[in-house]
């Protein structure tokens, strides 16, 4: 995604260790009409996934997430990472390693949200280590939904996500993918 | 707002003391269309103030000033509650009390997403006590620009925060105003 791409170098920051800055288009600021485009490619590459509800992380995913639900027309669940009080009845919980927090987050879905046999989407911001990811799969999983994409933003293809992945034997999809950020502070992509 | 006033009577549940819970359509599942219409009534109510950005917080606030956006072509910013490692440089800093997770949060936001003279939009999911709305209306002071507006999808009529939020002296915006939630479980909208 050409635009994406642009984007990522005119405003993107490499801090270092593998730590992308992009807080204004995705993380801290939203572009709204960028995030548009985005889910329309995320809906043009998933077409025929007869899609039915995506999954999605809070905080940063929510964006792509409700773009991509807004073209698709299906509805858009946010894990949580807090129980809110509004936030009665079973759910699914899974915790996960922060990458950009330290420590670890707890992702929370009620069980009201996903439903057994209906096809999930599972799209997120970053696929980096593909942790995160994947415990938003295990919760489509524990619900008894099909899981029939997965998909991410931007990825970081040196930490070792797609591996990760790779034995849910779904399409993965994302916008752009990172194959390596240099000491000296450059953003180098693999397509 | 008729549509979301009729899906709050069929999918909202009144908790008791006060609290709301529409996690079908706002606070973990979204209605991507549903929020685009809310996007389009708050862009037609604040068609006149020449909107240059839109100030949230994360998380709820995020889908409803993201439609909003779209639909103005603006930026969104949403303050973060806690600081990722990809937040560097001077941010504005409040601290408001939580309403529906109890405690405090902390809002931040990066001082490069809130510029001098510019017009901003507070815009957030509920206006209850007025008091998680009040912190972004600072940091809009604080930034020195101009607050033009301020919206909210929810409106609890009995928590004081239209009062409070009386003296900034800008158009205040609802989607609907609930003016009751009984003990005995109904929802009552003041329009």
């Amino acid at each position: 995604m050409d635009e994406l791409k642009a984007r990522i170098l005119a405003e993107g920051q490499n801090l270092g260790h593998g730590i992308l800055k992009i807080d204004s288009i995705l993380n801290h600021q939203m572009d709204p009409l960028l995030m548009k485009h985005m889910g329309e490619e995320f809906a043009r590459r998933f077409a025929d996934k007869h899609v039915q509800r995506i999954l999605t992380a809070e905080v940063s995913g929510i964006g792509p997430a409700l773009m991509t639900g807004l073209v698709m027309n299906v509805p858009v669940v946010y894990a949580r990472k807090q129980k809110p009080l509004t936030m009665s009845g079973p759910v699914y919980l899974e915790v996960a390693p922060s990458h950009t927090k330290g420590g670890e987050v707890l992702l929370l879905v009620s069980a009201e949200f996903l439903h057994a046999g209906e096809n999930v989407l599972v799209l997120d911001d970053f696929l980096a280590s593909g942790q995160t990811i994947e415990k938003l799969v295990r919760m489509v999983y524990s619900a008894k939904a099909n899981l029939v994409g997965i998909a991410a933003v931007i990825e970081k293809l040196f930490e070792g996500g797609r591996e990760r992945m790779a034995k849910y034997g779904v399409p993965i999809e994302v916008l752009v993918s990172i194959s390596e950020m240099t000491d000296d502070g450059r953003i180098i992509f693999a397509n």
